[in-house]
Formats: C-alpha cells, structure tokens, sequence
C-alpha cells in the first residue's frame, strides 16, 4: 500500500466522508463517495444519495463542471470500484473514460458480480491509470451490509438488545418500558434510519404494539435525513399467522414484508411463504437478500434472538445497558440452550464501546466470523 | 475556590498524586500527601506510607531538611487535614508550627473525631495562615474507603463480579473458570491490593478453594508493591460454620477474620461472633469497621451478593464482562427477590467504563447514595 501518498489518503479519506452522506438512502445500493483533483485541488465532490439517481462518479463530474473546470486529466477518488453495467443510469466507467479522466484511485472492488472488477479493466482498457486497496478497510466497513449481501447472498443481521445492567430485557411479568434512557433510543432510531429493514416477530408486534418505523420527532437534531425520507422496510416473523391487519405498524407508511411458512391466509403487506425447513431462519436472510436487502436491524423477544443467535446468524450484537438491576426473576436477553461446557460459549469480538448518558452501548461481532466481511 | 491560584492547584495535584503511593499499605490510616513550597519553588514531598510510620507532613519536611532547604516561612500543600492528636506518631499541626510552616493549604478536613478541624485551630491559634477545600472532590475519592469508616461506621464496600456479555457468572453445572481474560484477572489483583480487606463466604471458599489473597505473580509488572507486603486481611462469612481449617486459604500468610453467628467451634484466624439478627450483614460491617477496615472488597456467589444488594450495602458494583455469552440456563448475578414495577428497580450511577482487552470493566454507584460519599 505504500504506492500511495499522503495527499492520496486524504482525498480517499473525504471520499469516504462524502460517501457515509448516502447512508440513511442509498439501499439497496452501496455507499459510493469520489473526489475530483486537478493540479492538487479538489475541483469535484459526489455520492450516491438514492437508488435510480446518479452515482457517485456522475455526481462530482458534474459538480466539477458547474464550477467550471474541465474534467481532462484529472484524477477520481472513488471509494468503490466504477461501474461497467447498464443499469438504472450508465456505467460510470465508460462516462469516466469520456471525460478524460487519467487516473482513478479506488478503496476496493466491488464484488457486485455485474462489476467485479470489469469496471477496473474497462478502465484500464481506455488507458486510464487504475490504483485499488487505498483505505480498503474504511471502505469495507461502510458497506458492511451490502458487501455481504453481495458475498453470500444474506443480509448482515445486527440483533439489537436492550438490557439491564445484569442483563435482563424486562420484568418478569413484561414490563419493560423504559429500561434505557431517551438517550439510547434516540440513538435506536438512528441505527433504525441507517438499516435497510426493521425485522421482528408477531409476538413482539403484538406485545409492544410495536411500529418498527424511525420516529423522526426521536432522532436527535444534529441527525438530517434526505427527502423524500426512507423509512426501513419492515418485516414481521409471523409463522402462526396471528397478525390481523388490525396492528398499529399496518397504519403507517412503508413496506411490510410479511414472512409465513404457509400460504397466508390474510394479505398483510408483502406476503413472502417460506416452507418450514430445517434452517428456515437461513432462508428466510437469503429471500431476503433476494430482495436486495443490505442491513437488517432485528429487534425481538429472547426466544427469536435466541433462535438467531444459536442459527449463528448474527453478524453483530448491539447492546444498549441500562444502569439499573432487574433482578434474577426478570426476563433473560435469549432463550437458548443449556451449555454444559465453557468451551461451548460463544464467543465475541467488541467492536465498539461508548457510553451515552447513564447508558452504556456496545457492540459485539462473532469472534468465529460467521459473515464473509473481509475486515480485519 | 476562586481564593486559589493556578499554582495552589498545581501543588495540590501533586499532593495527591504522591499520597495515591500509599494506597497499597497505609490502611487502616488514610492516603496523605504533602507538598512544601517556598519562593515559588517545591523544596520537599513526601506521603504517608503505613500505619506507625511518619505522616506525610513530616516526611515533606525531613525531605526539605535533607535538601538543605529552611522551612521557616514554607506553605504547605497537604491532602487532609494535619493531625493534632498524639496517636502512634506525634502531631503534625505541632510539628508544622514548630518548624514555622506560614500557610496550611489543605483539600479536606479530617473526619476522623480525634481531628475534625483540630488541626486546623491548632494550626490558626499558633497564627499559621490556613485555607481548605482545594481539590476537595479529588482528595475524598482517594480515601473513600477511610472516610466511610469516620463518618457511618462501616467500610466501604465494593462487590465485584464477573460475568458474561449475558450477566451469568457460570454454567449452570457450576463451570466458571475462566470467563474473563488474564488482563481482567490482573486487574482483580490490582483492586485486591489496594483494598485493606477481601470478603467472602465458606461456600465460595469451598466450591474455588479460594485463597483470597493477592497473587504477585498476577500483578501487573508496572505496579510496585512497598515491601513489606501488605495481603489484604481475609474476611469469611461461615454462618454454618463449614470450613475446616483445611482449606488452602488458611495455609497462606495473612490474617482471616471467621465470622460467624454463634460460638464457633473452631479457631479459624481471628474468630467474630455476630449473633443472628435482623440485619445482620450491617451489623457484620459494622463490627469490622471497629476493627478498622476502610475498604472491603467481596467476591462471593449470587446468593451472598444478592442480599448485599438488597440490603443496601452496595457502594461500588464493579463489573467485569467477558466477551461471551452462556445462555440463559447459565448462573445469574445476584439471588434477589422477584419485582412487579420497573420502578423498583435499583438504579446505579455509572461512574467509570474502560476496556481491558476483550473484557469491559465498570463501576457502578447507586444512585440513591447508601453511603455518605460526599462526592458531587
């Protein structure tokens, strides 16, 4: 990696930066960010702000030129590789080989496979001068969801849980709100924006009279999402069928996926039958990445989480702790199966740490990777 | 405060930090440190290392002295009020007028009944100009432990648990060892050290032969222990008197305090007979408050940590997690009672969150203060 040079970094690195700007919009594609540089001046910034719309590429082009400097010879930072499909817009490759650009710097390669390195090699075609690796892992991270998606054909599954400082989830005879501060569930709604889809069950839809949406009055100020805004896709685990239609979350806009094991007998939202089977949580990520789902936020009772948990199909565990005791009667985090062995424990990476207000947030990925994410 | 400069606090900060040396050993006494200053230079330092040993006063002045330094005229910055009773060692507040200290600048007054602002008249009445109150907060948190002692009668008690990311502490078969990594245990032992007593119960000792002691060997190499020494004194709760005398742990150095609630049928270390009562465990840390133990550390199981808890008689919940999860048929924290309203739950003020390698440490206060801690 030493073929690139400070000045390099520094422009991936605001491309990255401008990339994360797509993040509560750029589902079901990935988070795309360019810096156009002349003469070591940034004359161009874009991303990727929505499905359909220009990507990144297109948009610092653009930007470049409504200020007036000519694109000829100038060098792209792109924090993903170009594109060299037709989809919904041109290939940004082609469009960057017509603008004369000579040189294109990207994070990593898109493992799309109607790119996967076809846009480097169109590229590199026209004679254009290409570079990869430069801040791989930044760029990794940020479309952890949609590389997965891309990798093994399952969304990434983070299983969000909210819990008391000796890990209980609510009272014995349920009562639960609120364990966490305002504070924490504000930042709750901002992991909700920033995720795809909103998965949870039946039982908890009817529990908690749950609305799985952002409640927009609950992000915090400092948080602007782009209008129009995209609330997640919602999708509800319902294998007994005991949702009505009658439920608060049918009342308010946006998809529902409604996910059976037999033919529905209502229509509620998107009805998706997914035949009981052996690992049936299994197929139900893998239609779901058929549906071009990234990231999927789950929220759930233990007995879900649990059933995630053990099917090994939980990219990253999110926890919110709560600085009070419930108690050794109060409700467990997941219902999963006796262990008889300390070695049968799973094991954790923590990823991130962080305290908000009395609350403390944190992060675990599986220690033993269950995800293709080629971070380090 | 605004009566003190810039320098004051600089001093003062320099006091304290030379009276946390003495955190290892001079229990039952409390940290003291002691700065002399004259013409805007520090001419001597010194801290109160053990009980019986010179006070950190004297140690600054015999400093100055060996420096060739006069004291006459000096200020001196000290962490607690001069003494003035003639205990082991002679009074400070006499030994400071003597050697025509000018100024007394103080960050607390000494609770302790033999002093309580007798240092300070003393001090006032020989015309030593004396100020107090610098760095208070700071000075009452190095010796939370003493000051608990003076004001309530008890010692300061700090449980400590290990747990999973889950809140379990073992399998449900009993396996525990270990959760936690090597640098957490390291960990333990540095809070060991620095605590005047460790508390436990015969059942622990028995289900982990548990020694209870301080191992050097797991002690960080950065921390200097002051020779000789100082093990903990060992404090176990036997109600129905179980231990032998057989156990490793009266095979090590130390002393063991052996509390039990009727005569007990064997000499185990220093014999305490509390008889049952209502409350039974205040009472317990009420007796070894008389024997002068400023900071109690427990580790014990989930039945004995539980009724510490709901007793009250928590100050400081010091957590490890592990990252881990062993289900919910594993072992629960704490034994508590069952509650029916979220409201009574007991909530904790988190006072301190670090990461020690794979492990979370934390510390929790609860938030209606049980002590009589006057921090802010």
């Amino acid at each position: 990696m030493s073929d690139f040079s400070a000045q390099d970094y520094a422009y991936m690195a605001r491309a990255l930066q401008l990339a994360a700007k797509g993040r509560f919009s750029s589902a079901p594609n990935p988070n795309v960010g360019c810096v156009l540089v002349k003469a070591g001046q940034i004359i161009g910034e874009g991303y990727h702000l929505r499905a359909g719309e220009p990507h990144a590429e297109i948009n610092a082009m653009q930007d470049a030129l409504a200020k007036g400097h000519s694109l000829s010879g100038a060098s792209c930072y792109v924090s993903l590789e170009p594109c060299c499909h037709y989809g919904r817009t041109p290939p940004c490759a082609k469009a960057l080989i017509e603008a004369e650009i000579a040189t294109v710097v990207m994070a990593m390669r898109d493992p799309n496979p109607q790119v996967a390195g076809g846009g480097m090699t169109m590229l590199q075609a026209a004679g254009v001068s290409v570079k990869s690796g430069l801040l791989a892992v930044q760029a990794e991270r940020l479309n952890a969801g949609f590389l997965m998606r891309m990798r093994v054909n399952r969304p990434r599954v983070r299983l969000k849980i909210a819990v008391s400082l000796d890990g209980r989830t609510a009272l014995a005879n349920g009562q639960s709100q609120w364990i966490t501060s305002p504070l924490s569930r504000q930042d709750v709604q901002k992991e909700r924006a920033q995720s795809h889809a909103i998965l949870s069950t039946a039982e908890t839809v009817i529990a908690d009279d749950a609305s799985l949406n952002v409640r927009l009055t609950q992000l915090s100020a400092s948080i602007k999402l782009p209008e129009p805004i995209r609330q997640p896709v919602r999708v509800i685990i319902d294998r007994r069928q005991q949702l009505t239609g009658q439920e608060r979350l049918f009342s308010l806009p946006g998809l529902i996926i409604h996910v059976v094991d037999k033919p529905a007998l209502r229509t509620l939202g998107q009805s998706l039958v997914i035949p009981a089977c052996e690992n049936w949580l299994a197929q139900v990520l893998s239609v779901l990445a058929a549906e071009q789902i990234n990231d999927l936020w789950v929220e759930a009772g233990a007995t879900f989480s649990g059933a995630l948990l053990e099917a090994g199909l939980v990219d990253e565990l999110v926890i919110y702790q709560a600085s009070l005791s419930l108690g050794c009667h109060a409700r467990e985090m997941a219902v999963t199966h006796e262990l008889s062995e300390l070695s049968q424990a799973t094991r954790w990476r923590l990823i991130e740490q962080r305290r908000i207000g009395d609350d403390l947030k944190y992060i675990y990925q599986p220690k033993e990777a269950n995800s293709c994410l080629q971070e380090s």
